[in-house]
């Protein structure tokens, strides 16, 4: 949480990059690489690193691929280089205790990760493996951004969609060691106004910008905290897949353009 | 789905047992090998294959250890082996669309597993890229066995809770390809009743009548569907690591003692 404030701070900047690295995507370039992956990411990395707030390598990809190893890499490389930037391992991981503790362990101790995705579907007792480790932060779905996110995270309880009551105990039961953020999908602007307005200062993962086709100035304008920070929105295939003659000076304008529009 | 009929039929037997190997609580013996889960997972096959209806290794255990050759060595000498037990990957994965179908790449292809259990709290089209793997089983988180499974799952709207509009999506949206089967905890019995009420011949998984307490006399008395068959109860922690002098012996008394329970 530090480093992102830390990092909020020196760039105003609310950019994160989404690793979604799939080996049939990248240049040729890369595929004829030993490790096609890490040296697309680090590619990306060289021309973005000055923008962003974060980086979120999304771990389906290397299992997918059957390259851990490279997403490893990726990870100890930010991390060796560039050590300001927090980085998110998402990996929306739920699961019960002893489980979850496996899970915490291969985000945390294995890939070195500063933050990981949970699924809260479980109950907060299956969050509480991950909320225990106090130096790294817990990003907890709340309202997604796809289109089918409604069918349960919309449904009401007493008036309350089930994403509010996210927010509500995220804000107030499993925040103890104020390492929790949550994820808002940019493609529901009201529900984004509506958990600011529960959550205070907590940051929010903000997911859909890109692609996906959020609005980036109606997530700026409402989704800010009291202090003009508290988003990390993310774009993965708008950057990572720019297309352009030079592959990395069209990742670098897209990214550009996105962290422009994200200055307060 | 076939599969898991067949096996039925074959054994009387719901059993699952479930392979969350870990290096720490296992003998000695297979610590000094150089793939000491896999080693310690053909020890427990060797000694319960004819008492089961499906195996379950547990993803996160092989992903903590940065093992996921001894989980594909032990998902490889099953089907191998013993070609006629269904392979579960505990996974529990839950992602929006693109990032679905690694992970569905994951659990299929890259590992080969039969079925695979997922998430629905992102909605039902984050589960469409395993649905449509029309030959693979792809069971859905319904109401789960831990203690704080109703913080969501059971919020009501209109009077019926989560899991049971999980059980009804499941059921009416979800089945197209006949290919999905809900996880209901052993330690949730009217629930589990509800459900079997609401999807006739689905086949359930069924956690926590192990070291988490479940009644599993109770469970064969509400879950069965109108076969006879229907349940896959799984124990992981009671039966891998049950104590005795010989670890096989004990191993493969507390498998029989709880299929013994299992059978019509």
């Amino acid at each position: 949480m530090d480093l992102l404030r830390s990092r909020w701070s020196a760039t105003s900047s609310a950019l994160c990059v989404g690793l979604d690295t799939d080996g049939k995507k990248i240049p040729a370039v890369f595929q004829k690489s030993k490790n096609p992956l890490f040296e697309f990411n680090k590619a990306v990395i060289e021309v973005t690193h000055d923008l962003v707030c974060a980086y979120k390598p999304q771990i389906a990809y290397y299992a997918a691929q059957k390259a851990e190893d490279q997403l490893q890499m990726t990870i100890d490389y930010i991390k060796k280089t560039y050590s300001d930037i927090p980085i998110i391992l998402d990996a929306k991981r739920g699961d019960i205790g002893d489980t979850a503790t496996m899970y915490a362990r291969e985000a945390f101790d294995r890939y070195g990760a500063h933050a990981v995705t949970v699924n809260p579907y479980m109950g907060g007792d299956t969050l509480q493996p991950y909320l225990d480790y106090k130096d790294r932060g817990v990003i907890i779905l709340c309202k997604t951004s796809n289109s089918g996110s409604g069918e349960l995270q919309d449904l009401r309880f007493d008036g309350r969609a089930i994403f509010e009551i996210v927010a509500e105990k995220a804000s107030k039961d499993w925040n103890k060691n104020n390492n929790v953020c949550l994820v808002m999908g940019a493609t529901h602007i009201e529900e984004l106004k509506k958990v600011r307005s529960i959550v205070g200062e907590m940051p929010l993962l903000v997911p859909g910008v890109g692609a996906q086709g959020g609005d980036l100035k109606q997530v700026m304008k409402v989704g800010k905290d009291s202090r003009g920070h508290g988003l990390i929105i993310n774009a993965s295939r708008s950057v990572i897949y720019a297309e352009g003659k030079d592959f990395q000076k069209a990742v670098r304008a897209a990214a550009q353009e996105l962290a422009d529009g994200m200055r307060p």
